[in-house]
């Protein structure tokens, strides 16, 4: 952080910047005096809201943070990707992870049938909410623990692990029981006291981008789980709220490859709701893999005209089958691959 | 509701999307058959959902909602104004309630201190943070219970009812023995299980508009409160993130004469946050009393430049006297009063 | 300009920053070498793109602006108010100066009727459009130089000077034969051919804020007319695009302040294009006046259900006299006047 | 366009609502009375201030579009895409044509050293910028008539087809002579005055989408051009202004797939300004082919950090040469292709 005074400030004015900084345990003051002006430069681990209190002393001009205010997601802490082994797959490496199943667990039936499907396309973790956040009290709100062990039951039969949202603190000791993921949903991005929760798990989570979550506060919640003390963290875009009300959200694609410069850990997308309408999933998805996503989280389901939730985003069986096949075809047109390693597949027919 | 049907769409995706919504309990189709097209209207309380799950079916080209999707919180439902009764603040009337004092309590004698001084000014609730979400881990994060202890002490010797933000259902009762009102944040707008369980209080609570909530979601997270069977809502304008990135966030003051017409619930302004600067904070707090807004929420602090959280934004006491001044000024000039009725306000010298 | 060089960064790196730098005319580079980093500033008037140009040299981390991008619109150039007399208005005062009327001129009568009520309410200004913007072709797009003709007998029977909007460079003289103030749309905020062209005028040009434009980009526009000689430049926030589209656009009233306190020139807001809907003009309108607007702008019409443009935010006489009403009500409690010296207002009866 | 009325409104509502559109030529209402509600169906063209008028009148509860304002550009009236060609390329087809080339032309070397080197990589037409919008007037601003010469020099030598920005309707007529594509800026998307001017070119048309153009608007705009008889329009996505304030703008990649599907014009996507960056425009070109982007504008200079504007989003050659083996990997792995057929090439030692 680099503090301007303003031309001709009293020599007291700089003396109590000074002092400000020198009076946190771990962080020091380094004067640089010009002709014109005289600036102070604050070494040590800052935090967002020194600038604020700075801005405020007398003859202060201006305050620009210089270091990043996060530090464990750091790429200069880490130098090296963040790497998670879930069942098959390796999420932060070369292969790209497709998650996919139903938004909402319905029932057994619906779960399995739509792990089978998304298994034999190539998927290689099972997605599916059992707890949903709905914007009004009166949409379906997830089958709650039964939804977990149909999850956990589709697990059995297919070998594939299982993400699933967590919504309260309360919760998660609960979830991770069942879940091999734990996803914290868009709306809770900056949900403190889930995100501390969580960060005492020793088990991959997935955090989403909020509506209107720059990438550094972005990363600034994946901190609080870092923490914690769990280093399994992955990002998710999962599009931001603009103007543009044609789709649901606008998927920012640039996330990634800005992710991936500013820290270690893995970085998927969800084109799914990053769109809100299904003929646009697979070119988004497609999209996503080109720019350098690890992983995308796909809605499947076997009716999406008759889903409780999120039917018009829902891929049909068929529409993930041919997302898959581009997926794979990109992922090996930049050198990458897509599915699980080629022996695990089980095959189609 | 209202499916508007493809022209030459076929007989049998009528009658599809008349029996889509007729398996719904509460809801029925009435068709309208046009020259040119047929369109299907859905009678009953519909939810967001529908209109995405309709859209899917064959030979819809589609779906407009008609009717709101909150119930309890529209206008239509109660036309009258809530009021609520708050010590000598009567907030949903005539008179403009002012909610001040510091961003985070830091000890008994800052709270104590800002308490005497907001009330002398004509503030009749004092606001005090106990519990604090931060954007990164490494910021102060509140006194956590003691400082619910020093916002009780400090309403003891004034007088003052008191409003505190609560961060999670866990934390909802606790919050509740020592709160008048409780505050939810802007990040937890649509956390969900914390709406359903402040929803089981029987106390007034503040619903602050989330970075990126529409009118309508946001009246729709009250409607959670509303439908736990707890009807002492307040919307407080906060607000919302933009392009511009001089102030914190953009106040959107058109959401208060618009939520007076949608709705019956008070509705508040946070010029604090929603400017993020306190040379700002006085015009636009006054616009929002001019624009029709039922209370003030402002943050007051005896030293800014020394605040733990928010001093940028923070009010000194001579300059919170000045907008005071200036909000019953405007108050009166609109035919409102501003501040408890004459006789209780303690003399300034 | 602040150039921040990375940790242990070469030498060489250093020399080609400041090389850079002082091989454009005008600029100065300053080194300070603290105990880690090196930070060059940069002396002498900069712009937008130095900063991107740096920042692409080896061995630089970060680069900061500090001084404006603007200089002729920064109230550090022009410590006093800039003011402007048009007709019985003075633009930059005390005076709350109000410009009404129709949003397209469509007939004789229409203008001369609005300019009448308006007039008897207290406006100040005659507002009307003869080349209007239109976001569809199909769109009435106004009557042209006949336009003009009808406001400009509007204002011989009624002594009320005009204000209109110009759409192209080539237009600028023939507005300007008729109008006493140009208007630049929103759209056109960067049209920079069109900025060149009223910059050459010496008559006061409104300039709104276009959708998407920051404060700082704004002043920069505002920087192309008074560098072109034209010192009679007036800025009017008419609200950006958001999110939220219950209203047309989210009028930012924090702007008002803003610029104030940034810049010498006047600022205005115009409620009707900043909520496209007439019920929130008033309320947003008083609430402008409130934050410190020195004037408004108002779309009025005798019958806006006939309106050929903009009839849901167009206010009937009555509704315009109240609004009136209250905007002087409210610029009095604020110690300011609003409407013409009380001898030229002509009785209403 | 459908006008739902008021639950028991009066019958001389409904005839006025009818009067209202009647009086339109082209346009007839059709009644359907429910149980519960009238509505009253608008048949015809209608444009988007139908629907303000109608809102405002008497007993009128609701007014939905449903037809699209525009028609022209509208996939519903043109079934097959529209196809252009020039020079080599073919705009709106399998092919992937990457457009490259500096931002500003400085001089004869550079443009002419630049065009060689894309062409060799790939690139079919020759970009660069002769008039510059800049947001502040000291930015460099462009060489004028003579960067159009150096342009048309650069194509007699290379063969490549040339596109330029044209910022005014005076200027088209100029520019039209040395172009072969005219290029519109964002800053001019509502620029009316200069698309009725292109409107009447019969050359191919760059339309690039605002900082805040929804689609709909924007295919409005190229309405403008298609209703003055040119049907020779690109659209080319460059990116919007959200409040995430790392890249310069948001490149909204889903658009590509939204306009496929709304329009029949070609999409093209800018990731230089779309991102502002150098170092993401390579993943976001990629994934723009990915979710099917006709075509590619990209910023290339021969040595960035001298580039007089937009250095820091300019591609080095060697650069370029990389990003077009990855655009023709994923386009061949999508059963596309990019560049010109395989003799068309020279060879690049």
């Amino acid at each position: 952080m680099i503090v301007v005074m303003q031309k001709g400030c009293a020599e007291q004015d700089v003396n109590n910047v000074v002092a400000h900084i020198e009076k946190r345990p771990g962080l020091k003051a380094h004067l640089s005096r010009g002709e014109e002006r005289t600036v102070v430069g604050v070494i040590g681990q800052t935090f967002p809201e020194l600038k604020d209190e700075l801005e405020l002393l007398e003859g202060v001009s201006e305050v620009v943070p210089i270091s990043k205010p996060y530090k464990l997601a750091s790429r200069e802490v880490q130098v090296d990707d963040t790497r998670l082994q879930v069942g098959s797959a390796v999420i932060g490496g070369n292969q790209v992870v497709v998650m996919a199943g139903p938004c909402s667990v319905e029932n057994e039936k619906q779960v399995l049938e739509t792990a089978l499907a998304v298994k034999a396309a190539g998927a290689q973790v099972l997605r599916g909410g059992a707890f949903k956040p709905r914007s009004s009290p009166y949409s379906f709100r997830g089958l709650g623990v039964q939804g977990l062990r149909f999850l956990a039951k589709a697990r059995e039969e297919t070998g594939l692990p299982v993400i699933t949202e967590v919504m309260t603190a309360e919760d998660v000791e609960l979830v991770a029981t069942y879940a091999d993921i734990l996803q914290i949903g868009a709306r809770n991005v900056q949900n403190f006291i889930l995100l501390d929760a969580v960060g005492k798990l020793r088990k991959p989570v997935v955090l989403k981008r909020g509506f209107a979550t720059p990438y550094e506060e972005w990363l600034l919640a994946s901190e609080y789980i870092l923490a914690g003390g769990n280093r399994q963290v992955i990002l998710c875009e999962r599009g931001i709220r603009t103007f543009e009300t044609y789709t649901r959200n606008t998927l920012d694609l640039a996330s990634i490859p800005v992710i991936r410069r500013l820290s270690h850990l893995p970085i998927m997308a969800d084109p799914s709701h990053g769109t809100g309408k299904w003929h646009l999933v697979a070119p988004l998805a497609v999209a996503a893999v080109a720019a350098g996503a690890h992983g995308l989280l796909i809605e499947v389901h076997p009716n999406p005209d008759q889903a409780l939730s999120d039917g018009a985003q829902s891929l049909t069986f068929d529409n993930f089958r041919k997302l898959m096949d581009n997926v794979r075809a990109v992922a090996q047109a930049l050198g990458r691959t897509a599915g699980p390693p080629a022996e695990s597949i089980r095959p189609r027919g």
